[in-house]
């Protein structure tokens, strides 16, 4: 997993004037409104998010010849609906590092962070009914709903080292694919492809959306802080099983199982329990047997936009493609 | 302020029906879903709430001979928004007890209500684009906005004796009287009456939901716990300026002035202070002057239907008025 800095920024070069616009938007939407509404969301918004979930929407536009500027509205909503999911797991997990800030609930408070993230959802709704097109409301409202869905059937992966394969595949295709899927969906409705058109681009994001996730959960264990920008082993900490506990702990031995069950099922951690984990880890060759199933989502991904126009835009997706399972944050 | 338990049974009688079938699409909406929103999301729809909002969608379609069906759906997506925002509510206020029962934050836990609030959220949205019509969409993003905005805005009235008038009434018509006002005018709205009958059920319902907050406020000082199913004294314990505060506080002399100040904004209590803070109150009629203003939004309420048809339908809504204010609970 080598380190490319300026593979993101190559990425984000083909819709940054839309992404300046889109600023624009979200600027407009928060004049006026109560200052600790303002703070907290450019606290979160300005510090250097990837932004990638709005880049999809953009893009998806852009593919299929979309000259309008209704993208650029909808690229802001898709970006509220992430930012409060983000104010709200940051709540819900006890975090207290993102991007390499504080969190919002650790510089203001839960509440601070609760009623923001209220308020951004339903800034994103307002937005959406305001441009207009029904499909488009149903597509987000949907991906709203099975995000907070698969927020909830997150809590049950804590503690759980029953959790199997199948069940982390559900939750991360609903906290995480499902909005990924949206924005590529909403942008290529905007440019009125057809119905499999729209499937396929839905199916792209979704793909993308979970190889995303699982990388995200290795970087967990694996990644350099300083880079990821918020602390490793927060999952492990919290006792929440992902990808790599669940490879992990069917190829363990009685005795790591044990270690497993102790630090994961009652966690009850020591100093050294997460040098012993990515021990153990390492043993099993887990990073590379992630990355391999992300590969293949990555290649499922790939497949799904196969009939879209070959232009320097489908090229921009399949380089983000690259850059999600090749970061190192 | 007599208590009689009859008077919310003989408005709810007129929507019985119509009620029971929204309880069917919330019923359905939740079948399949994970046990934890079923669980938290009938422990507070199934507490025994009083369903106003629903009511006021329910009559004020019915009221302009509304006989559609569409009007039941979006009484679900009202119930839920309110469901949502109290489940959020009472993490913010740390409450322990709604409706007589634990609250779900108490019983189960934050994150657990902040999950769900937001799945409830989402799932209303779901429900009001499956409804098809932008307008509504619009009137109950809107209203959705207002009251997030709402809640922000009233972190600022605590421990905050420098709120003015003004700025409570700002604040209780966002958060509370916003979603009365607009469930009126969505019933109105699915009935196909003019844009200046809408308004004016707009304003009905904004009026009635001021009314209904004034006493919500007074209750917090005044009420029976029992009848009125959650602790009393909250706010005055949580420092949270609302009327009563407001006014005795601007009638307060020198010595009480520093008893406010000390209980409210420094929040530092003792024991017998609420008694003493009811003294005081009793001392200056406080209840007495919340009751005139309460009335002063009732009267106007009242004039907002003055061309509404004169029905049995017009007459439960005007003993919805009646009930706001001569409420125990």
């Amino acid at each position: 997993m080598l380190v490319n800095p300026k593979s993101l920024a190559n990425i984000k070069y083909l819709s940054s004037k839309d992404l300046s616009l889109m600023d624009g938007v979200i600027k407009k939407r928060l004049a006026k409104k109560e200052q600790l509404v303002q703070e907290i969301t450019y606290h979160i918004i300005g510090s250097g998010g990837k932004r990638l979930r709005p880049i999809l929407t953009i893009l998806s536009a852009k593919l299929f010849g979309y000259e309008g500027s209704r993208h650029i509205n909808l690229a802001a909503a898709v970006e509220f609906i992430h930012t409060a999911t983000l104010l709200h797991d940051d709540v819900v997990d006890h975090s207290d590092l993102r991007r390499g800030k504080p969190t919002a609930n650790h510089r203001w408070d839960n509440k601070s962070s609760i009623l923001v993230g209220d308020f951004l959802f339903s800034q994103a709704f307002l937005l959406m009914s305001e441009d207009n097109d029904l499909k488009i409301l149903q597509i987000l409202s949907k991906a709203a709903s099975v995000i907070a869905e698969g927020e909830v059937k997150q809590l049950s992966s804590i503690e759980n080292l029953d959790l199997t394969m199948s069940d982390y595949l559900d939750i991360i295709s609903a906290k995480t694919a499902e909005l990924f899927a949206a924005s590529c969906m909403v942008g290529s409705a905007v440019a009125k492809t057809d119905d499999e058109m729209q499937l396929s681009m839905f199916n792209f994001g979704l793909n993308l959306g979970i190889a995303f996730q699982i990388i995200d959960d290795v970087l967990d264990y694996m990644a350099s802080s300083l880079a990821l920008g918020k602390a490793i082993g927060d999952d492990f900490k919290e006792g929440k099983v992902t990808l790599p506990i669940i490879i992990v702990y069917g190829l363990s031995d009685a005795s790591e199982k044990k270690f497993w069950q102790r630090v994961i099922c009652v966690n009850e951690q020591n100093e050294d329990d997460f040098k012993q984990a990515l021990k153990i880890m390492d043993k099993y060759a887990v990073r590379k047997k992630c990355l391999e199933i992300a590969d293949d989502y990555v290649s499922k991904a790939k497949n799904c936009i196969n009939n879209a126009p070959e232009n320097k835009i489908k090229q921009s997706l399949l380089d983000i493609l690259d850059f999600s399972i090749s970061r190192s944050f």
